[in-house]
């Protein structure tokens, strides 16, 4: 029986809202862990845009998603969130009055007072590839993404795909597999040029192969690929030996779990009164691009707002009956302690 | 008769919430006029704390009020918002179905779609000494602010204080002054150590003179003042000549002239709604601290959330009929335009 880990709030999605609601908790003694499917910080921003430039965040006329997710992790630092990336919530349960049960796809549960959802478009999730039969291989031979660099050492590699994904980890895994192919339908990418001119050296030097066409079977048996049959620009299949398959085409948003959780949900949004940001489920928070509500905008800006007040109402639910004094970190010794700061 | 200035929208106060209403509403093209009683921007921030840091501005961990300022106008350089300091506003009227007549004390009217307030906890108004008969120089002999320093040269000057403004000030008038003496009730500062170095050299050098004791009379007439009667610290009175007095005794917040707009109010602060912050007069918005709703906190990061969400509404005021498409700042060319780096 896996151990059970205990705390205030758990946040579920580390995008900049869920980083933000880590200050806000945290100026009220809350503490939180965060969750996310991701294997890093920044959700949306680290994930679909690091580098593009952000011009709409309050006095900070121009910010990339990178350095956005950089500067609130710093913020949040006083406060010691735990994160536990590459895990998806799977489930959210009330138990009795109080407290919730949280758990992972990758076995953590959590006892927690509040569940705070941060999750902006909801899971991010690989798009698959149309090849029949690929789920009997998925996690033996076929990986939507890597966990684990070496545990593809040594193999015989077939990365699929043309953006940016596929062209880095191209990169990062010749050197440590015993063959690599990378596949794509046509010769043009969309990724870093320098990327591709890595790519295209690796090729000239003979030390991986670049094949056109689209894999339309998989060989093997139990999970084990020997090799991927492809359909090549001239309409004749080949096959590329093989017995590891990176498809890489791309991440997608779907609501996944939250949909089971027994919120009140309206078109894949979670309605959220204005005073608390509070779900139809009280102890459970939705906040950022995820919840809606009337003049609901999907800004980061607004999501900051949202944890803000959402704080006041966790700070209730945890302290009853006790008053909460508003104070500024401005002129507040007290949260200025709390910041490290005095 | 005064030039009637035309515009989209008048911002009442240039604080941090006024500064980025500038951007929300210049993002979907609406020009701004923003008017503010301080001689500079910032508001609170500036007035009250500039070099104090705030430490609760999403992902800037540590910024000083000067500096949140500093950071909010080079946001919105592209929007060439024009900045009317040094005037309070003090007539809002609404003219048939449409415009309002925005008029300041300062002589200026405005003709505009809607009006912004943004003016915090109201309009800093100079505390005034309780000294019998003052009403009667204010503005001929008697000034509270400095609008003019020429106004001041070849003047007997009298100026009572022991804070910033008055120190600061004892220094910059000094040298265009005929004469000037600093007058405090004690021989003890709330102002920069500096300051008050740089005022007893100009003492000891004979330029100037520092004195103890509070004003209790005035002598003059029409306005025109001939000399103060001030009680020492050691019970007797003495004449202080002087044709120009400035008592610099801080700032207290009023509502001031917004409650006789025949807007509805709350315990001085203007209920707004939570989809468009505007409040019982359409074309009236109010946000940041001046405002109320259901779980409002008095938070810089609110005001902000406020001002993107009022803009749209804004919107639709000056472009009935026409669909607005949301747009992002990362990914859309037209805003990108807009803020001048595509």
């Amino acid at each position: 029986m896996p151990d059970v880990i205990t705390t205030d709030a758990v946040i579920i999605g580390a995008g900049p809202c869920g980083l933000f609601a880590v200050f806000e908790l945290g100026l009220l003694d809350i503490r939180c862990h965060v969750v996310d499917i991701l294997d890093r910080p920044g959700g949306q921003c680290a994930e679909l845009y690091p580098e593009k430039p952000i011009y709409d965040i309050p006095a900070l006329p121009i910010v990339t998603g990178a350095e956005l997710t950089t500067r609130l992790l710093e913020q949040i630092k006083p406060f010691h969130p735990e994160f536990h990336f590459n895990h998806m919530v799977t489930g959210v349960k009330k138990l009795g009055d109080a407290d919730f049960e949280v758990e992972t796809d990758g076995g953590l549960t959590f006892r927690s007072k509040v569940v705070v959802i941060a999750a902006g478009g909801g899971s991010f999730q690989p798009k698959k590839p149309p090849i029949p039969g690929i789920e009997a291989y998925e996690n033996a031979s076929v990986f939507y993404s890597v966990k684990k660099m070496e545990a593809l050492r040594g193999k015989d590699v077939l990365i699929v795909g043309g953006g940016d994904s596929a062209l880095d980890w191209t990169i990062n895994l010749q050197p440590i597999a015993k063959s690599l192919t990378l596949l794509h339908r046509r010769d043009d990418f969309r990724a870093a040029p320098d990327s591709v001119k890595k790519m295209r050296e690796l090729v000239a030097a003979g030390k991986m192969s670049f094949k056109l066409g689209q894999v339309t079977g998989l060989q093997g048996e139990n999970g084990v690929l020997s090799a991927a049959t492809v359909k090549g620009n001239d309409g004749a299949s080949f096959d590329v030996a093989c017995n590891a398959m990176l498809p890489f085409f791309g991440l997608t948003m779907k609501l996944g779990p939250v949909a089971e959780w027994g919120l009140n949900l309206h078109e894949n949004l979670i309605p959220v009164d204005t005073e608390k940001f509070e779900t139809s489920v009280e102890g459970i928070f939705a906040i950022g691009d995820i919840n809606t509500y009337p003049g609901k905008l999907k800004l980061i800006l607004s999501g900051f707002h949202e944890a803000a007040l959402m704080a006041q109402k966790v700070f209730k639910l945890k302290n009853p009956g006790e008053r909460l004094m508003f104070q500024y970190t401005t002129s507040s010794s007290n949260l200025q302690k709390k910041l490290g700061v005095s």
